[in-house]
């Protein structure tokens, strides 16, 4: 069978998997109205217990790896989280009625990485029993933190510009205007401290901003309720024999409460959708397009990784995916504490509404049937 | 061994489920004063999963299942729903003490179908070995919508007539007053207008009231949490491959998550018979009674479609027990909305005090007993 | 091999369990900061399953048990829970800043029991491999409850003794000052009754006092939470056949339940550390040395009845161990409720940060290797 085919059935094939089930399925009935709601209380152990799980998987893994192979693929992770801001840079912000900021603070959203999104192709590749790494869980935070410190950087970096520019411009009219004005030493004896105290404020103030600490931002995201389940979980999976609670309890619920967090997922989509219609229009075509960008560039990155040090088609599938997911848990309050000014809107509505069911309903069929038809072919 | 002692020795077998033994064991720690709560994030979660797994279970069998069979067993359903709020209509209105727009809320309540009693009935034909359609439990919404719908429009010509009747005797009173009053037109300008625009008014009411809208009231049936959940179940059980979650997750966890939602229907049941005091003891009456007649007429109905179509015992068990519940979670709001002026606390007070614990303690085993009797006999 | 490798192996393997790597784990991440939340009503709901899961298992057990075998462990349950109090009373109250009154009640939480260290120990049992009298677990109550009892009543009765002293020594301060002042019978009508009145009021404050009511007590400790799912687990396990809920839900479930409690109590102790820090350091070296030492009392004890007896070395671990723990749920509000003077900083602080995490940490595996090794030796 020619390439195209076998990609062709596989891409139906997943659409008929209970996870993209869910997440339409969710979608459809918060357009129909329906009152269900999953308590909040519920998403919170659903998304301890999903990363939990794929921590204990990824640190039992570990034990018996060769990280040396891991080099490479986390090398990549960490180029396509930087990488997709700069995209989001020069493209999204550049865009008429989009505001830079805005714009920035998206593409950090968009380069850092879902967990759910994650859990969701790693179910799938075993549904469609295609081997990975189980270290390949572990890229998650390579991709994820470079992306969050990267936007939180390049928009203050910005905003600092920004404030230069009109502060030379006021300073300049400033002058423009005292020179204009009959000055009368007397009346006035502050006058001429007034800009020069005013320069030296904006001075410390740059410097400040200059100086973005990058630590404080790392920090943050490693805290965030996902990431740090996850790395708990490496840690147990690496430093206690966590095999009994993992084969009872994590691994064989991980499946059934991703059902439940991808219906939850799907009716949030719905309900942001109101959020997006306030900001720019090209934010839509922004969050359509992005995710298969970003994963076809950490799909052609991973196949190089592939040919050079046999990194599993699988693993590929996994870099590619957390590359097309954006955060939906993690990123959000690590970007509104770095990026005060960018309006959560745009971000969060760019990404729950349209960057999630894109890339958990699009670009996982999508390059898991590529690596499919690659592997078959 | 005659009919009767095999149905007694399957009535006390069915006493030591642990599905009754939770609902029991929940009424004897209330009234011991136990501070155990399961919290509300809990039961809202326990109550999707369950009409999740009964629509999952649903929505697999139909795609197999020759449809046709279900039309008379429907229809059935269809006919008790109605039939159970002109019952409460012509009894439990008519006794001293009772507000007629309540009892046809409470019928409308004992018509609805609640899921968890119909979960609890599907675990004991399960337990007893006793076969059932897959698609039983899809007669949920053929019986509770319309009851509810029946109840709402039944109420509302009963305002509406009363609303004429005083209208009526307004208007002549007032008639009469003013036919007694000397009249001096040039006093009183408006005089003669008052009745005729007040008259206006209530007819535009009246007309309002007159095309009670059903549309909605199914719409809100439909989009209440418990009935969308399995909606939403029969839906992915029909179009998606849901196999793997429901033998991981919602299968294997149904019989336990229902042993907790028993036991807070046993402590909420001993809860609310405080609220029962507060109204004519007429309700107790009727709450002991209702279920039982009404599930007898099912049964009856059931038995005609088992012998006219090959309708199972399971599911003449299961007709009669999901007539013989009363609504615990969609009914109530939908009443609310659609009766605004019954007062709640006897109907939920009936219902949840009294009619769920006869349903699942005394019907159930009974129905089921009665079809094993009939069957084994 | 000798007596004390042997331990020492024992205990080392210990460490590595899953439920002591999930409470070390909890700790180390609340220490790093991380947002990390296991949602409350979660904690509840597993709560609830581990104590039902226990009695349930309790219940069952004792269908099959000599229940004669039961009595001698029961009575040593009852002696430390009262002994626990005492050694409170006469060492950490004596000590130099401590209060008497908190004292006292910390004594009370130390000598209560905790479901989950209980629930850990079990599990850890269950993986070395340990046999136990299934209604071992039944124990909880015979300490629980003494223990609180008592502590509430000797803190009114101290509290009553100052009280008695602090009255008498105010009236005769009162006599003093009212014999040195003149006296103008006309002015001050009322002067004499005050002092009289007043105790009066006092006399019937002590009376009141002097009768500390237990039942009220007793009673509260089998109402709370914890107890009381556990006390309806075991009447479930007695007269119902929970074994299909049992197998396919409670028994499976708890291992993986109880990681996530671990977790729990883990960044609970470490949130409540700040709180030791305000009362005397001594409840620092009273949490750190208590635990064991009721643990080797109860420990000695449960070995005179495994001479005696026969009860198993698996049985003697659990006395000890629910000696060494302390309550977290249902002792906290108990005491409180008692003893509304003392100060719950000290009492939850001691127990939570430290009492716990060495009971669970340090005296599970202690008693467990020590058991392993006099039963292999």
């Amino acid at each position: 069978m020619d390439f195209f085919s076998l990609f062709l059935m596989d891409f139906v094939k997943q659409l008929q998997s209970p996870t993209l089930g869910f997440l339409i399925g969710g979608m459809v009935i918060a357009a129909l109205g329906s009152e269900l709601v999953i308590p909040e209380a519920i998403n919170q152990i659903i998304v301890f217990m999903l990363l939990m799980k794929i921590g204990l998987t990824g640190g039992q893994a570990i034990r018996n790896s060769n990280l040396t192979e891991m080099i490479l693929p986390a090398a990549f992770a960490v180029a396509v989280g930087i990488l997709v801001v700069f995209i989001a840079r020069y493209t999204l912000a550049k865009l008429p009625k989009v505001n830079t900021v805005d714009a920035i603070a998206t593409g950090g959203l968009f380069g850092a990485v879902s967990g759910s999104t994650m859990a969701a192709a790693l179910t799938l590749l075993e549904e469609q029993k295609m081997p990975y790494e189980a270290w390949a869980a572990a890229l998650y935070p390579f991709m994820d933190i470079p992306a969050l410190v990267t936007a939180i950087v390049v928009a203050n970096i910005y905003l600092n510009h920004k404030k230069k520019r009109r502060a030379a411009g006021e300073s300049l009219s400033k002058q423009e205007y005292l020179s204009k004005q009959p000055v009368a030493a007397g009346d006035y004896p502050n006058q001429e401290d007034y800009p020069s105290s005013r320069q030296e404020y904006l001075r410390k103030q740059q410097s400040a901003d200059n100086r973005v600490k990058i630590w404080p931002i790392v920090q943050e995201s490693l805290q965030g309720p996902a990431l740090s389940a996850m790395l708990l979980g490496i840690a147990l999976g690496l430093f206690t024999q966590p095999e009994s609670v993992y084969k009872s309890f994590y691994d064989p619920l991980f499946r059934g409460l991703l059902s439940i967090l991808m219906l939850v997922m799907g009716m949030e989509a719905w309900s942001r959708l109101g959020e997006l219609r306030k900001v720019a229009q090209w934010y839509v075509v922004y969050s359509v397009v992005a995710p298969l960008v970003h994963g076809f560039i950490a799909f052609g990155l991973g196949m190089i990784a592939h040919y050079a040090t046999g990194f599993s088609l699988g693993g590929v599938v996994i870099l590619a995916v957390i590359a097309a997911s954006s955060s939906d848990i993690s990123g959000p309050p690590t970007l509104r504490a770095g990026i005060p000014s960018a309006n959560p809107s745009a971000y969060i509505g760019a990404s729950t509404a349209i960057g999630t069911p894109i890339a958990i309903g699009l670009a996982i069929p999508l390059f898991l049937g590529l690596a499919q038809a690659i592997g078959g072919s």
